[in-house]
């Protein structure tokens, strides 16, 4: 088996309200050897108290803390959101745990990758969702669907560092994310100047461009060359009066 | 697969001393569809205040109290322990649980299964261990093994409850090779008129958007949509003069 690089792994807090999830989140990474914690707007206090975690004091005095999830995963190559919900009302490929991990470890194998945690009670918005390339939940039952927050960042890391067999290598660098939410703002830009977006509508067609952009699979070098044209088509667009 | 007798299946909590952890194993429990909660001589208190954790409060009121493990795995086929320990120490067989979790599997379609977890503070007992057919450990870090009480017995579930041949599904229907060849030809026809593909190099360029397009993942539904703002993309750039 291939050693997993779990020091490409960061696993990301989107406002987090209490302390003893935090600090559970914290303890069940160092469990595994992951290292890196970032949180966005955690309640502060939530954030500050959660610092003693039995074993992970080291680990939380050196997390991250972000005011935006763009900013907090700007050199990932993949983010993957987490959902306690199953398909329905969910824009995004969904996928269970077990496949989901697979994909995450390939990517690991060559480029960053963010595992994205929503608050204890909503859950991630969806402007949140729009910042992820795909979903993944843990299959729990239909009757009982929502985890404690530190129960399952253990169980998906759990899941990343579990044995199995070896694992397929991408060939290809994928996108940072700064390069996709880029290309998003050159298309919503463009889409703007040719009137397809209707006025009043701006921010819906934000969501939707963002996340149109995150289900394909832009490589490093792909990106570069759609910022290139967008660019270019963009500044033909605004020549106009 | 096989569907899992999870009725066959307890959970056993030796002298637990956290409210907290009681009810965050039981929510787990109840996450993965594991009913059947017993406790050996639970601090009284920690088992009262327990009763209170989200989704899991019927769990909980139906849990059953003993006075030793004895008592709590007499009626079970296999009793596993489970430990934070590496073999050192141990006279049992201990299995990592992805190991462990096979044999409980098989187990559990003929006769019923405790898994017992220690006290927070000291685990189990070498007389609670003396119970036990064979150990378990999950395969956490040498340098932070012991992990979380409620955090345990959720990965302990999750392996036991997760799908051991997963392949990745996609789930959505791919754009067809004509919607991607409309989608070359409208991205192309914008590069030129904004001026991105030199005169005399129009062959190359469309060769290269071609490829461009074809790695993309395209979803059928998603080809739709990159259609229509490419149209009115490129309806706006030719209003120039």
């Amino acid at each position: 088996m291939l050693s997993l690089p779990l020091n490409n792994l960061r696993v990301v807090l989107v406002a987090s309200r209490n302390p003893l999830n935090i600090g559970a989140a914290a303890r069940a990474m160092s469990n595994f050897g992951v290292l890196h914690l970032r949180v966005v707007n955690p309640y502060s206090v939530a954030f500050r108290e959660a610092r003693s975690a039995v074993g992970a004091a080291e680990l939380l005095a050196e997390a991250k803390e972000y005011s935006s999830l763009a900013a907090a995963v700007a050199d990932c190559s993949l983010v993957v959101g987490t959902t306690a919900l199953r398909d329905r009302e969910l824009q995004h490929p969904l996928y269970r745990l077990e496949s989901g991990a697979g994909l995450i470890r390939s990517t690991l194998q060559s480029g960053s990758v963010a595992i994205v945690f929503g608050s204890e009670k909503r859950g991630l918005s969806n402007d949140d969702l729009s910042h992820c390339h795909w979903l993944m939940r843990i299959p729990t039952r239909e009757e009982h669907g929502s985890m404690n927050l530190g129960q399952a960042v253990a169980i998906c890391l759990y899941e990343l560092a579990r044995e199995t067999e070896a694992v397929p290598t991408p060939e290809k660098l994928l996108a940072a994310a700064g390069d996709l939410e880029r290309i998003t703002r050159l298309l919503l830009e463009s889409l703007e100047a040719s009137g397809y977006v209707n006025p009043g509508s701006e921010a819906a067609a934000e969501e939707k461009v963002r996340r149109l952009v995150r289900r394909l699979n832009f490589t490093a070098e792909d990106a570069e060359l759609w910022l290139g044209m967008l660019r270019k088509i963009l500044w033909k667009l605004r020549q106009q009066k």
